[in-house]
């Protein structure tokens, strides 16, 4: 059991230096908050695309999410300084920007909050943030405690910067009415189309408190002097605030608040801080979260956060796994379902695997989110590069480059939410096409996204890679529209593969016969074209040269064209063992599977964008979760539970479970990338990225669902088909299933019988359990033999 | 005298608190560097569009140059760390990061260099930084001193921060060949088509010295650790950088250089920081600034920067005013002429404005600016809002936006020109348009110029507006096509009065009188639709709203709108006297005029952009110091020859001369503007933006010359006409003229005599030396009368 953890909703973390990066993550529809342990904060909410209301003190460019954020002294963050006025001492809270050796340091991120316990001068301090259910605000509760059994006289001083808000127009001063520090600016433009948009934005930032700060500081370069954060002039003993707002400067919301407490005596704070158009706004979220209307904001906000508890308990011998499955992983997987990772314009397959974990959360999004991006299909099948969610969105980032992969999640989104819901009347709803407003049924969508798929394949009949694919961007493999891609022809299998299951009953058999010739085409050409030694290649450039051989130093051998040759029943048994060898000797390390190795150390021109990524981080030979994910689920695919096991185990371990240093990551979220090149840079390798938008989760959490646990809708019902770890012999988990709830437990038998599965204390004669009755409770008992 | 100054080439500053954001810049044709007195700097290159080769630690925008910089604890810098190893004592150079209280400390801009020295710890160090004329390189040395009786053993430790430099790959080691440390990166993409540019770029950082470090830590977080800048892990008591790498960490380029030293003994060390396109490069650089080809590098730099001498060196009784204009002015707009402030598309009116400076530094330049700017004039005489300097340059930021002013400025660019070179064959000169290969001669662009200038009028004859116009960008005035500006009416008329002036014996009568005609008719409409109140108005909105008027709460009154009424000869006498009073009582201040009072505190929707800018700020009512420039042109033109030199006075005073604090500014350069909004936020007014960007260095510069001591160039020759201040009794220049020199001498008489001018012991009949003889020195005393 790892020592972080306390109970399966909230770890804890008790000392700030041992891992510099930890952090947990809040977030509503609106907004979202990653908190690091020592006090900084990532934080960005939708207005109505993605923008910041604390900044770094330089203007600083926006981007999508960066991984690997680096803090410094001031990055932004919530920090409080706890001064003892009688003797000038002091020290911050959570930890920076002072970072005192603390007396005692706890990080305890919850699921719908976060929380710190400092003791320091023989002060308690405990600080809680919460979000609102519906506004863009963060809740911060503080509350000191005197430890000592004098009379003690303490400054509390909360210390939020708000950076460089604009150029343009920036300060702060402080509101009587409102109680509160106001900064406003004003986003610089220089185009006079940009002020009717900007003027819409919320360009304040405020920090206000339920308690009447006796003294206030705005300016952040004022607050610090020549001190500096570890010891701001304005703090110097004797010294009080001197009410001084930020005319033009950096502003801050620091505000002091003078306390007196007996032994044993505690007092609280609560302080709001977040965005606003105006004043108005301030009042209106004050109110809506000041008294017993913040009670109900904490419970809404709980019960919020709660709607994704996902559809599976599970009580197995590994606590942490049995945590990070029942709590971390379906609140990962809701975050990104509810959200889309706060963009206007997702991926389009980021769109639908984050839709397609919804499936086991609310299967209604992921319906919705089937539909909205069916609707945005051409009528020729092509799927655009990202999915637009509201009317003023436009296609951004790596959405502007062609990629050639995103109907491939189609057949496989869909398939999961008719396991989950047997909703089989979503292939007749009837939608439009981008360019034409004739509706036709989702079948019919789903036929043309296949049939394009299938279309856009040379004369070998190796489908085009164009400027990349899913989850290694290479840019220069295909963009003359003569390279092809590997992964796409096994893809292209596996996605067809489904669709026909999905839709043999209901398309006419020419059409099925047509997609099993190409599924058959496939097959012998990956072949003929890909096997390369041990392994499948990744790729034909432009310029005809295969890659991902053995022949190439580096991008030698790619983990996707392994996992989804498994996934698409291509290999031999004698290829399977092969390339099973060869990824556990050139991909597997402590920390992951790799995506490919070696990573490049240099460019290659013919592949492109990964090849100049920093080796081992982000898609340059990274152990990058979602791969890792597919890996998982292939293994499962070829039955081997075992190693399938291992490697889903490896993207939840913290150091102390596997012996080795997972640096910068708690297990309360799997981050998009581990850094890989683990033969190149073995000290760095491991790494955290510390972003924990990923499509890994909904991943993760079908394949525990659906194969660890075997627990799989079909349309008879529920078809149960474990594959455990072969050293677990009695475990047990609830699984909500159709309105109904099955309590199932396994148990592995030393001898080597067959499987046998009773339910309500009859032997089921099939693995399937039919009609499902909602409502009703079922007993499951899984006998499994050696 | 103030205090700071040592010579006239030198400043000295002796306390880093005392003006915290004091600053020298040193550039070369490629490159400019700012560095501030505690260590912080902001660098510049041209790679083909300006690039950075050290950044902040997070992903920065980039922007146009700032005003008011913030600097932190982790912004950019060069610093050494100096530790005495037997007793662990440490502190930074030259102040940051550490800000140790010194023993002493001198921060000593020159002319091509910048040093400072500081004694600490019985230690003493003198770092010198200089650029190279040829390359884009920093050139450091660093001299340290054993002051104590007994032998030392410290550690000098360079910290030359590199920051974020990609979030596609950053990293550093250390390269034993070339004795560097070398930062690499790629500089981010996502579309192909980048690629092809990107490789390009000089995305190497590297420093190197002449003595092998002893050690190296390459990571910026694992030196600092836990410690912070002020107190690095790294550096703790005992131990040695760790000779770390970065590998996908933020950079920096960090030595650790083990020196003993007898009593007084020193030692010297070497160091070049620059950007590189490949090791390769380095090693070029490297070679070309090492041993005597350094020594032979700093007396280049030194006689490139000494171009920038001027034409003028004056004895007065205001030292510090004659080391400005001496020394530091013709400085500044040498740095503009030769550098375009390091733009590849500069505004039209900051072109022609800089070049125009340059005709009394190197006037070859000054008409290649002209030619280059009218060779991208259309054939209807339409100047653009930018020229491009580059085959790739396209037109950025400000220049995007449509503004109606940029003939004005080649009007009198072309007279500051033929005032100094005589050079009339510039007017025959032959150049096609940008829409018409046709060529057409000087004379026929400026008419057609002139042209398009009085033909954008409305039916009034006031000319348009649009977007903006000089100086006080207000983009919603004329947006429709229907706002003119006051400004522009008296600025078309000042234009067209230089050219009828500057062509009247080259142009047919016609065209003169029809430009008269016009010159007549605006000085009419000026008085008709803008006198009001006691002032002229600037200007009247798309719905008919006249603005800058007593009725205006805000805006009430524009500096441009007198002083341009001055310079076009509108106003009466009566007029002159309110216009002089108004100015006084609303807009002077002890930090100078302002542009406008009060300033704007909220949004104005039919004027715009500058009421968004924070009041006192950038252009919204502070001291705009090219605005008020003018307004010291205007007074001459008026015979309001103290009030004149007063406006200048202010421009570069410093806490001293005035009896008032001018925060952070040295008198090295003139910035763009210093804080206003005097009445509304008197606390912060007079700061300054700490940016030498400004046209505002070429005008004061040629009013010095032409106004101040009246050394006019004229067709015949030389006019003399001074308009000294009432207290110079006494004063001498030197000017060097069409390749004479001219020794004046001033004096002022008590009598009430008229002007009498003696040129080499005879008395002048008129005002002008005719026939200017090449190689001559001559002679000249000016007696003035009260």
């Amino acid at each position: 059991m790892s020592k972080f953890i306390e109970d399966g909703k909230r770890f804890s973390l008790t000392t700030p230096s041992l891992l510099p990066n930890s952090a947990g993550y809040l977030w509503n529809r609106h907004m979202m908050i990653h908190m690091n342990c020592q006090g900084y904060a990532v934080a960005q909410y939708m207005n109505p695309e993605p923008k910041k209301y604390a900044h770094i003190p330089a203007l600083a460019a926006t981007s999508f999410m960066q991984p690997e954020q680096p803090y410094f002294a001031h990055h932004p963050g919530r920090f409080f300084y706890i001064r003892d006025d009688e003797t000038g001492e002091i020290f911050s809270v959570p930890f920076a920007p002072m970072k005192t050796d603390l007396d005692s340091f706890k990080f305890e991120p919850g699921l719908s909050d976060i929380r710190w316990q400092v003791e320091h001068l023989g002060v308690n301090i405990e600080v809680t943030l919460t979000l609102s259910e519906s506004h863009v605000v963060e809740l911060w509760n503080v509350k000191v405690t005197n430890l000592h059994e004098t009379v003690r006289k303490l400054s509390v001083i909360p210390y939020f910067p708000v950076g460089y808000s604009s150029w343009m127009n920036m300060g702060a001063h402080f509101d009587r009415d409102l109680n509160a520090v106001v900064c406003t600016s004003i986003t610089p433009y220089q185009k006079l189309e940009q002020y009717e948009k900007n003027k819409h934005l919320k360009d304040i930032t405020y920090l206000t408190s339920d308690v009447t700060p006796d003294y206030y500081e705005l300016s952040q370069p004022t607050f610090e002097g020549q001190g500096g954060l570890h010891n701001p002039d304005a703090l110097k003993q004797g010294a009080n605030l001197s009410n001084g707002d930020a005319i033009y400067e950096i502003p801050a919301c620091i505000m002091q608040f003078c306390i007196e407490l007996e032994e044993g005596q505690s007092k609280e704070l609560n302080l709001m801080f977040g965005p606003a158009l105006d004043n108005q706004e301030i009042s209106t979220v004050k109110e809506a979260h000041t008294g017993s209307a913040l009670t109900n904001q904490h419970q809404q906000y709980k019960q919020y956060v709660e709607q994704g508890c996902g559809v599976i308990d599970i009580n197995t011998p590994d606590k942490t796994f049995n945590d990070f499955v029942n709590h971390w992983l379906p609140r990962q997987v809701f975050y990104h379902g509810d959200t889309n990772r706060l963009t206007t314009d997702p991926q389009t397959r980021n769109y639908l695997q984050d839709g397609m974990g919804m499936a086991y959360v609310d299967s209604q999004t992921t319906k919705k989110v089937i539909l909205t991006a069916l609707a945005q299909q051409k009528s020729n099948g092509e799927m655009p590069d990202g999915i637009l969610l509201t009317p003023e969105a436009e296609l951004k980032y790596i959405n502007q480059i062609p990629h050639t992969d995103h109907s491939v999640w189609l057949a496989i989104i869909l398939q999961a939410y008719l396991n989950e819901t047997n909703d089989w009347a979503i292939l007749d709803h009837q939608l439009a096409w981008e360019d034409d407003q004739t509706p036709s049924s989702v079948l019919e969508h789903m036929n043309r996204a296949m049939a394009h798929l299938c279309s856009a394949r040379d004369e070998r009949g190796l489908p085009f890679i164009a400027q990349g694919d899913w989850c290694d961007p290479m840019n220069m493999v295909g963009p003359k529209g003569v390279g092809v891609s590997g992964w796409l022809t096994q893809a292209l299998s596996y996605a067809l593969q489904i669709w026909i299951e999905t839709s043999r009953d209901r398309n006419s058999d020419a059409i099925i016969a047509e997609f099993e010739q190409t599924v058959s085409e496939l097959k012998e050409k990956t072949n003929e074209y890909f096997w390369k030694g041990d392994w499948y290649a990744r790729g034909i450039t432009d310029d005809g040269v295969t890659f991902g051989i053995p022949e190439d130093k580096e991008g030698r051998i790619f983990l996707n064209t392994q996992s989804w040759a498994f996934l698409a029943g291509i290999p031999t048994t004698e290829q399977k063992q092969k390339m099973l060898h060869s990824v556990d000797e050139q991909l597997d390390t402590p920390y992951g599977v790799m995506l490919y190795a070696p990573a490049f150390t240099s460019m290659r021109e013919d592949v492109g964008r990964v090849t100049q990524k920093w080796p081992g981080s982000a898609e340059n030979g990274s152990v990058y979760n979602h791969a890792a994910a597919f890996y998982a689920a292939s293994l499962y695919a070829i039955d081997e539970a075992d190693r399938g096991f291992s490697v889903l185990r490896k993207m939840v371990s913290d150091q102390n479970d596997e012996g080795f240093e997972r640096r910068g990551q708690l297990p309360v979220y799997i981050p998009n990338y581990y850094r890989g090149a683990f033969y190149q840079f073995p000290t760095k390798a491991g790494r955290s990225s510390n972003l924990f938008n990923t499509g890994t989760g909904a991943w993760f959490y079908r394949m525990v669902i659906e194969q660890l646990f075997g627990l799989r809708g079909c349309e008879q019902g529920l078809l149960i088909e474990p594959q455990l770890p072969s050293d677990w012999n009695n475990v047990s988990v609830t699984r909500q299933f159709r309105g109904a709830t099955f309590n199932v437990s396994y148990h592995r038998s030393e001898q080597p019988i067959s499987t046998s599965i009773v339910v309500d204390g009859t032997e089921l004669e099939s693995n399937i359990i039919g009609d499902v009755i909602s409502g009703k409770v079922y007993e499951i008992v899984v006998s499994i033999g050696r």
